[in-house]
């Protein structure tokens, strides 16, 4: 027996910005899973902005995605057949499924998801990769204490939310940047915020300043930028700039928004600066520990999260090119499959 | 009764390289030490390159020298009277004495030199601000373990030379950077140093790129300008990046000899590169351990340290202009005064 999946590949590399015909989308036929493999349906499908960096043809941190060859992605979804002793049909998993209704995928690289701690597309956003994303940036590479100035940019996208409100959590000031007055206003009035400057603003490099009387202790960067070149000024002596991502420049645009390099360099030295690249992918010892603490913050609605929802797999590129221009609020989902029975 | 001290001042504020014109020399008449004072007369003035950034107007990590001050710097000197319990005439002392003849300094703030040790003008060089920058550079900030390469430019220099030889100690492969072949052929023939690049040579990226067949653990930083565009590239995963000083950025010069900063935070994110500003006065609490370890290997000649000496306090104007442009060969030293009888 066979199962029809339908996914989406990389039909080319883009150059600049992914558009529609960046990808494809074309079935395959399923065999049965073979011994230590799980065959699972696709119910939500993760967007994330790291995906940009897969498509390029150099390698960065992991091998780039061939062209012809399904978009890689997480997902969480619902075991159809299973020949590892792990897994049962009906289980609830996420994994690295990709960009498809149907995978085949090795049982050991899927983890369970218990559905009755919180929605299960959770497992994507606040309490997967981009929740434990913010939870390590905070406590294991940022650091800091009780009083000092946060700046998260992205701030209302899956892992700064998460930051913004643990740093607050830990008796930090949390300053956001983001897109827009809807945007800024949800940082404030929902998550909290002690401050949200909108990075679209003329006088967006005077806003952060005023919002930042005491200087900034630790940067959480999402996006380089204009955001980047607002916030250097503001460093603090022995200050933390957490480099998580830089979204303004993935698709090679905004590359003139920034300070020159010898400008950068000076103020890790006078300032004694720690500038440090993290990925979550490091980090899976972790994970017990980040869930102790969040899995109780969600279910109890404490950990406030906001999703935008794009239904159906064939959505997920137009939804993924928006996402990099800040279409999205929140965490990027794509609805793949309905929920299990 | 009163002591004649001729000492250098800041004329006017460099822009860009400092001139002859930059200084001037005057002399003033020094009272008796007050209590807690100590009359010192100098005898060996330390010159650095952190010196140009004082000559700035703008605030880095001390206030700025005003216009008219007398050039700030750490010396070693004979203690002339004292009006401090723990200063007597005749001990030999270390201290931020100034670009002077004499001067009166309170007693808090001198440092006895064990002359029995090693020449006194060590501790300016490789037992004092240099070398203990070079130790917690490689133990505190750019750690590491044996079979490592590391990168060091400046490599000749006063804590460049100090921190290869340590580190081959540690069992760690040192690749140097330095200005012109008979720099390079000292850091291997008599440091020791795996390999040395000249940072003028037409091909120096593909000579230091041979040099690292392995890439590129930790980076000690002294200088950016071209070296730290042709180390970027060879960073590898979670390298380390210690940014002690700038100096070919310092006058304002080669600010176009640097990639631009999206490749570099590209690079600091996709391999989880930490990038760290150090300044060695933060550090006073490891001095007791640098000095345990070094003493030893300075007093029996197996830490290797070389001097450039400059003849007379009116020659440290020339000295410290030819020093911003590598024409020091080791540690850079001004005689001021006679050795103590």
């Amino acid at each position: 027996m066979t199962t029809t999946a339908t996914m989406i590949t990389l039909a080319a590399r883009p150059e600049g910005a992914p558009t529609e015909e960046t990808f494809a989308m074309k079935t395959a036929e399923l065999p049965d899973p073979a011994k230590g493999e799980v065959l699972v349906r696709s119910i939500w499908l993760s967007l994330d902005p790291y995906m940009r960096g897969r498509m390029n043809a150099s390698k960065s941190y992991a091998d780039p995605i061939p062209v012809g060859g399904m978009m890689t992605g997480e997902a969480v979804g619902e075991v159809m057949a299973s020949a590892h002793p792990d897994h049962q049909p009906g289980d609830i998993v996420v994994g690295p499924i990709g960009w498809t209704s149907h995978a085949l995928i090795a049982g050991d690289e899927l983890r369970h998801v218990d559905p009755t701690i919180a929605p299960i597309q959770t497992a994507l956003g606040v309490l997967g990769m981009p929740g434990m994303t913010a939870w390590v940036a905070l406590n294991d590479i940022g650091g800091g204490k009780a009083g000092e100035t946060v700046v998260v940019s992205a701030a209302t996208g899956a892992v700064g939310s998460v930051l913004g409100q643990l740093a607050k959590a830990r008796g930090m000031r949390v300053v956001g940047v983001a897109g827009g007055a809807e945007k800024c206003a949800w940082a404030t009035d929902t998550l909290g915020f002690d401050a949200c400057v909108d990075h679209r603003a003329d006088d967006f490099e005077q806003q952060l300043a005023a919002a930042t009387p005491q200087g900034v202790d630790a940067y959480y960067e999402h996006t380089g930028g204009r955001t980047l070149t607002a916030v250097l000024p503001q460093m603090n002596m022995y200050g933390r700039i957490v480099v998580i991502g830089m979204i303004a420049w993935y698709n090679g645009a905004n590359m003139d928004q920034t300070v020159p390099l010898p400008a950068v360099w000076r103020s890790i030295l006078t300032n004694r600066l720690r500038v440090q690249g993290m990925l979550v992918f490091d980090h899976h010892d972790r994970r017990g520990a980040f869930l102790k603490e969040t899995a109780p913050l969600v279910s109890s609605g404490k950990l406030i999260y906001r999703e935008t929802v794009a239904e159906g797999l064939e959505t997920a590129p137009r939804a993924f090119i928006d996402m990099l221009t800040g279409g999205n609020f929140g965490k990027q989902l794509v609805r793949v499959g309905p929920d299990p029975a």
